[in-house]
């Protein structure tokens, strides 16, 4: 059975990546380690244990990650990070504590690159936040690379405008050094980029559906989605809905085929003014191996349904 | 029988791109439009007449087009195309004037919107420089767009670093606002980037099989060819060979099988800091009508075939 690791800034599409993993029974989720970006790590430890334990998962182990960027020595939250996801992550939705605590025994790092070595290719690792993480682990393991099976990462923008700037995708925003190291890594990697992730859209029409369920999971997401619709009503009121980046890179963890991808060797520019922009690295334009795969296009309406479904499965059952 | 209007400010490249369509007996170069880019428009004009002669064609028309940016008010050649292309445009070597002149009767634009009216779609437009006179085209006649068969351009990039500076390709850098109101404009457009023109290169030992030829056209397009090379050893020593921008244009006007493209709405960016970015317009990414192509792989070996033996045939009978 595929092994995952979600690497999270939690958040409120985090949040929606756990919920389509944990509603996913042909995969399993190994564990979940936490960063910055949405929130402070803190906070998104917080909200990865207590989601867990909503959704009925209370076995699934937290690990603590990086708390900044590679350059930087500390992180605060953005305006706008606040404004989409609420101060506290999850749409300034309340939901308990939990009574768990994050994992003692291993930091973030070490758990990606043990569960590497025990796993191998049939571990995927899902990070929706700032490379930060992985790219500490590839520093200090680099032989992971060639043992990890896949890294299906949301972040970037390759055919579209970012919305940190025209030319930077948040997630990137928060650590370019970080993602330039894994893009040139040759490590396998699966971006899920704005390209398609503002493709794939949830509307109110949506949240009622989960809502009608009843549920305390059920509820909660219903609610803290809404929160995050009517966000985009601000930031993107041509979209007409919100954008379900984390989640889709999930859902491509699971089944790579709601993607069509283009096989390309990136790069992330760290100079001004383009800091932060996902390219193509022009000096490996012609080497006949590319160590990535770029997605330009999802079967959106499949992947709506699996979304809707398998969260909603889930939702309903969580006791 | 496909006929072809090239588009050209001629350019060593752009030579190569008039070469591989007259090399292409199923298609009929109606007319040669100039513009200004890689030299001033008087030396385009000048170079489009020497070597439809020098190549034997001397029945194709030559139009003269616009001298500048739609938002500027004068030209002048900027150091870099000087160096890559040199001062005459074709690397610096000598062949005779021709004895015809650039047309009177009727200016490029005016020509652009006459042939679309007569050949519909059967007319391929080929831009291998600035957008210029095609942009001039549609604000004069606006419902050509929909007549028009194809627009097959020669610039941009996106999905690697521009030539320009890393975000703006050099013929978009000339008038962005022209290829904004192009990729905007509803017209059905083919890109021809940097995406693939710099996996299409020529070598010494391409150049060196048509001096083998012999005759006058086939030394002049070795002697231009090896100028072109020899410049691209000091901008791009990675590549190992001279990008082949502007004949791969001119072979997916005869032929677009040998691209593969991604549909798309485009759009050009105008501002600071990323001026003359073509990217896609985030406004139009959830149209189910895209009105672009941008090619994003080639076949390499195809096209370098087809392009040693049409301009090889070509030179060998030219008289």
């Amino acid at each position: 059975m595929k092994k995952i690791i979600l690497d999270l800034d939690t958040g409120i599409d985090d949040a929606l990546a756990i919920s389509y993993i944990l509603g996913s029974p042909e995969v399993e989720l190994i564990g979940i380690t936490s960063t910055f970006g949405n929130v402070v790590l803190e906070q998104g430890i917080r909200n990865d244990l207590a989601i867990t334990d909503l959704l009925g998962h209370p076995e699934v182990p937290v690990y603590r990650g990086q708390s900044h960027a590679l350059t930087a020595d500390s992180f605060t939250v953005s305006d706008i990070s606040a404004f989409i996801h609420g101060k506290n992550g999850i749409g300034d939705v309340e939901i308990p504590d939990s009574k768990r605590t994050v994992e003692t025994d291993m930091n973030a790092v070490d758990f990606i690159i043990a569960s590497v070595k025990k796993y191998g290719k049939d571990l995927t690792f899902v990070p929706t936040g700032p490379e930060t993480n992985i790219a500490k682990a590839l520093q200090k393991a680099p032989e992971i690379k060639d043992e990890i099976g896949n890294i299906v990462m949301m972040g970037g923008a390759l055919t579209v405008c970012g919305n940190s700037a025209p030319w930077v995708e948040a997630n990137i925003s928060q650590d370019p050094e970080a993602c330039d190291l894994l893009f040139r890594s040759g490590a396998p990697v699966t971006m899920i980029g704005l390209d398609v992730t503002l493709q794939t859209l949830m509307t109110y029409e949506h949240s009622e559906q989960w809502r009608g369920i009843g549920t305390p999971a059920a509820t909660f997401l219903a609610d803290m989605v809404d929160f995050y619709i009517k966000a985009y009503e601000t930031t993107s009121p041509h979209l007409g809905g919100c954008g379900l980046h984390d989640p889709l890179a999930a859902a491509v963890a699971v089944d790579p085929t709601l993607v069509t991808t283009l096989p390309i060797n990136m790069k992330v520019e760290t100079e001004a003014p383009t800091r932060g922009r996902t390219i193509g690295d022009n000096t490996r334009l012609n080497n006949s191996k590319k160590t990535m795969q770029v997605a330009v296009g999802v079967d959106v309406d499949r992947f709506l349904n699996e979304f809707m479904t398998r969260i909603g499965n889930l939702a309903a059952s969580a006791k």
